[in-house]
């Protein structure tokens, strides 16, 4: 990804922030059938991936053992249009652009056919989903009736990607002046970014 | 990406819609230096998509005249818990999932120097944006001092797409029955997934 200096995140927090609150991820590999992306759910652990896949996806039959995958979490997007800079009615200097948040995270991935991965990949991810909706009232994999979860547990694949590199950017108006910074943060509460606001909230204490 | 067929998503004006409306874009290419994500606005043009990127950008370099790319165009996702089923508190047999919608475009690219292709692309997409943001009162690339102008499309390079296949998935709870059908669809218009809640209307009425 084309990150330069100014728009690389590399904020420990805010870069485990961006995974935590899309954890819905896109798993993308180079395979003999050409490239192939996964959209799915992914648990951060340590510094690998947890997550699975239906037996039935041909992933795990088209991916190596240990081979290369990237990894997307992405945040908040947003059109910036050149109207919004007060600088624009001085200069003119002002061209669109889009402003974003995205982590990448580049690893190899290894596959487990066995029921302990897969019971700990479905009960982590479950555990996850369910405590953020429903608190202590969240469905529990021990709600399932055992044989039907069995069979749930047939038919899927666990994996762990052991991240080797991480590659984030944050691409929130760092190269325009103060008050074009400013005017651009306003309309991104306004328009509901209310992440982008907020990291841009926190960027212009920095400035 | 894994598509069962209840999942894949057939209709040429929904595809249509999904990339109008989601056109901030991931494209993907296998590179000497590994996976390579960039996150940019395409527009679709007949049977290709048209964009820019960075000159800096080292994709241009890095991808061979008329390599092989994915296109990524994502829609609104949304967890899916056991607990919105009214059929769990009769069997049990529920676990949880993520429901989304996306399109893939497998294609060939080209990279453009010129500067009418570059004009053409900023133009274009710039026309694009600022119709919906600002409608009359858009921003034009014309607005931009001549010699502005200039350096900035000498900044950038255009590409082209020529899109060879298009796979889109609607994972909507197709596969559960009616009542639980309609109890997701209650829960993605109350969460505000209003395009999710849209497309199951839709698809409500061919069950």
């Amino acid at each position: 990804m084309y990150t330069p200096d100014h728009f690389r995140e590399t904020d420990p927090a805010e870069i485990a922030a961006l995974v935590d609150r899309h954890p819905f991820a896109i798993l993308v590999a180079q395979t003999s059938e050409g490239l192939v992306a996964n959209h799915l759910p992914l648990l951060k652990e340590g510094e690998a991936l947890v997550g699975h896949i239906a037996l039935a996806n041909d992933l795990h039959r088209a991916v190596a053992e240990g081979g290369e995958v990237l990894v997307i979490f992405r945040g908040e997007d947003s059109y910036v249009s050149p109207n919004w800079y007060p600088t624009k009615a001085e200069t003119h200097k002002a061209v669109p652009t889009w402003n974003y948040q995205v982590v990448h995270m580049h690893g190899r991935i290894s596959f487990d056919h066995g029921r302990k991965a897969k019971l700990a990949a479905v009960g982590k991810l479950t555990k996850r989903h369910e405590a953020a909706l429903n608190g202590a009232g969240g469905w529990r994999v021990a709600d399932a009736p055992a044989e039907y979860l069995e069979t749930m547990l047939g038919s899927i694949v666990a994996f762990r990607i052991d991240v080797d590199r991480v590659l984030a950017k944050s691409k929130l108006s760092q190269n325009r002046s103060d008050a074009d910074f400013d005017a651009v943060a306003g309309q991104m509460s306004k328009t509901g970014k209310a992440r982008l606001a907020a990291r841009m909230a926190e960027l212009r204490k920095g400035r």
